[in-house]
């Protein structure tokens, strides 16, 4: 890298999954050379679904432009992908973006922008079909890195997104140095933390449990990528 | 459970490492009988030590008793080992508490509250043996559940620790459930996320750039362990 300090713009909104970023945020913070904003429309406590509220440190208008660009997931991204304020933000970030990325259903925003058209790209894996609306090729990876766009699947996989992000821009040696600092060596308590390793029961039961929201968020999907292909 | 709701008080402090806390309440969301509760000395957003800002949902005086008491870890550790107020305070939730847990060094505060004394615990690897100054037992392992204590090792942990204690609480099958909701297949970039599987180079260097800081700690947790083994 040239510059000495690069600039990391994570977007927050109401109603994200905050694991989508704080995951991430953990990661980047161990590389001294990123400067991290977290960046809302206004400076106001910004909450996730289940309550927790974060601080921005720039407003949309005070945001510098980013290095990295970065989109976690969330209910809260149905509405976004209808709001043309964050969506030009988005577009306007990118244009200087070395890294265009995200994880959980943050690809969907991107799509929604316009940025991960003829990309191939990951998602949670309840939504990642949705991808496909917007021209965009869907990947079942845990992380998937195409040119400049690096997206990973649902909530926890934003730890290995992040640190293998990390290795494509400091190295590999640095990015397993923040590896260790974390104690990043997963023991999930079971197996079955995807749907290829889940009992179908299980499967079946997130499914139901969701189906009517998931329906939801297609809906949108399909409406905001039809106005996308053919404005 | 009995109750309707249990009251999950999560501590957050200053300096504090923020996915110590995040990747629990992740996890914790997910049960919809869990009240989680952050608790401050005062309602004023506190900030991580990368900057990561929170705001405490209550403060310390109003904060209901706690059916599930937690202690995330980070650099702010080391004050909170002699800060009488917030000592005390853990005391008081230890005694309703039906579990008493931690992550990361959290375990230390625990362990200066003298709330870990003749139990098994674990911390993040550079300060396990810290433990041990309390006469607390270090156990070298992700999550340990001796008793109604629970601890998770360093950072990322917390989502093994959660996970695990969840299937406690709920059931094996409800914290599956969970796990596939967060899309918790972890797949690592590299080996090496602890130091019996990292490259004994890359294990010295952690110790090397945290040396002086592990130093302090190390005095910090001495220091208040004599005055609570012979007070």
């Amino acid at each position: 890298m040239n510059k000495a300090t690069l600039n990391v713009v994570m977007l927050i909104y109401p109603n994200m999954t905050q694991l989508d970023l704080t995951g991430p945020f953990e990661v980047f913070s161990s590389f001294k050379e990123l400067q991290i904003h977290l960046v809302w429309k206004d400076m106001a406590p910004v909450r996730d679904v289940n309550g927790l509220a974060i601080l921005p440190t720039v407003s949309m208008a005070q945001c510098p432009q980013a290095d990295i660009l970065f989109v976690p997931g969330g209910a809260g991204q149905l509405p976004l992908m209808e709001d043309e304020e964050v969506l030009t933000f988005l577009r306007g970030q990118a244009q200087t973006a070395l890294y265009v990325t995200s994880v959980c259903t943050g690809s969907l925003i991107l799509a929604a922008a316009g940025l991960l058209t003829g990309y191939r790209a990951t998602c949670h894996w309840l939504s990642l079909n949705q991808l496909a609306f917007f021209n965009v090729e869907p990947v079942n990876q845990r992380v998937v890195i195409d040119g400049n766009r690096v997206t990973g699947a649902g909530v926890t996989s934003g730890i290995d997104f992040a640190l293998s992000l990390m290795a494509e821009v400091f190295g590999t040696e640095r990015a397993k140095l923040a590896q260790l600092r974390m104690e990043y060596d997963p023991a999930p308590p079971f197996i079955g933390g995807s749907p290829a390793k889940a009992e179908p029961e299980l499967v079946a039961q997130v499914r139901e449990l969701t189906c009517s929201f998931q329906q939801q968020r297609e809906q949108i999907a399909k409406k905001v990528a039809a106005k996308l292909i053919q404005p």
